[in-house]
């Protein structure tokens, strides 16, 4: 199994076994977009594979509303609770083990010092509804809760909330909210 | 015609015939979708008619971008006026009369003293985008405003606001917002 | 070609011609849902080509979850960046060169001094998640931050942000973020 889905894999289910993908793929929504955006990135292409891969996620993209360029680098472990609207500009690069919910944008600012996309950290938790913006740097262990518009830079071990937001620090920002990390 | 079915057709209608029940059920996504999720807590999930409104639902599932579980408990009156992106956990339980828009997202808390999810009485309007989680008690003829973020108990007759969220006494909270109510 | 739809078409690909209406209808979902949403303002509703145009209308609502009626009154140059959780009021009326992003909301407030529908310039970028509601006014050259809930006037050459929200007055407001508008 390629070691992105199977670390995509355990976040779910907490098993790598083929029967436990299958489940996966079949009951959960987030695993079965990012496996074929995973398989894409190790296929020519050009391939009968790679089209086809290409053919399922964008028949997924209109199915479950979720909008991921086939090259935007993402870590092993990513987490999709829910589908529907979610944008992510394929500038932007997220760490491992991270939870991205329905709703939320991880996209580009145009203008100024923050013009372009957020380099995300590891273990960051991104709650419903919440739009990330600009050439920011989010660190690790950070939850962001729902409906907060990021557009600043964000520590490590933090959360962020509110709309202006604000910053918390917190050593257990993500505890009970990212689970099942293979290592 | 099932009791549920009644009261939520009245809501898109204010008829209770059958034609308006054909009629809201091709016009109104909202209420097509209800109508499943209505029939199937009335019939053996494993009859044939059980089946086949689990299939249905499931196919307006990805359709409409609505993901209510099926053993969610919803008081009759639901009314859901636009479709997309409305996900609600299926330990949330919710009152009679209420108004669900699209965006709306009523979740779980993970950790804390308000783990668990929310407990939401009659006549809620809540407005898109919102997002309301935690073991909290929302009380009744409450109007929750568009991108509200509610993670605190509510008492009833008010107007919920904001991004930290801010409560006001109104005693005519959802006057001209929640209508056609069937007595 | 239909007025409307080549100021459309300039917005997405800076090119009027044939070849470039192919292409952006084929790659842009938001430039093919305007496309038959102007097609239709242009055609008798009972003519063979009336009606094919809003059964595909329809069927795209659906796909990409945009919601708009066919007679809401939109000024040319629209832009619809990501398809997703788009829903105008009827009511509503759009300038010229507006970009629509997904999530977006521009709804009627049902009582009070604001009921109604918002009426909206031209120049103006609304940002994902952002909520529109209410007999209001906004300006020309108005950008909107994403998540933002709007329910007051807005004068020309202002950005407005935040829940609640704030007004900064800035000539530049959309510079960078509106661009490619056919004169």
């Amino acid at each position: 199994m390629n070691k992105h889905i199977k670390y995509d894999l355990f976040r779910y289910t907490q098993k790598t076994t083929f029967k436990f993908l299958i489940k996966a793929w079949l009951k959960k929504p987030g695993f079965k977009y990012s496996y074929y955006l995973r398989k894409i990135s190790g296929h020519n292409l050009n391939s009968i594979s790679g089209l086809y891969y290409r053919y399922m996620l964008k028949k997924l993209t209109y199915k479950y509303g979720i909008q991921i360029p086939i090259n935007t680098k993402i870590g092993k472990g990513l987490f999709i609770g829910h589908f529907g609207n979610i944008v992510i500009n394929n500038d932007a690069i997220i760490g491992e083990n991270c939870n991205i919910a329905h709703g939320v944008t991880i996209g580009q600012t145009n203008r100024g010092k923050y013009k372009g996309c957020p380099i995300i950290g590891d273990k960051v938790w991104i709650g419903t509804g919440s739009v990330i913006v600009g050439k920011i740097n989010i660190g690790s262990n950070v939850l962001i809760a729902p409906l907060t518009y990021v557009n600043q830079n964000i520590p490590s071990n933090s959360i962020v909330k509110g709309n202006p937001m604000v910053i918390i620090e917190n050593k257990n920002a993500t505890k009970e909210y990212i689970n099942n990390i293979l290592n």
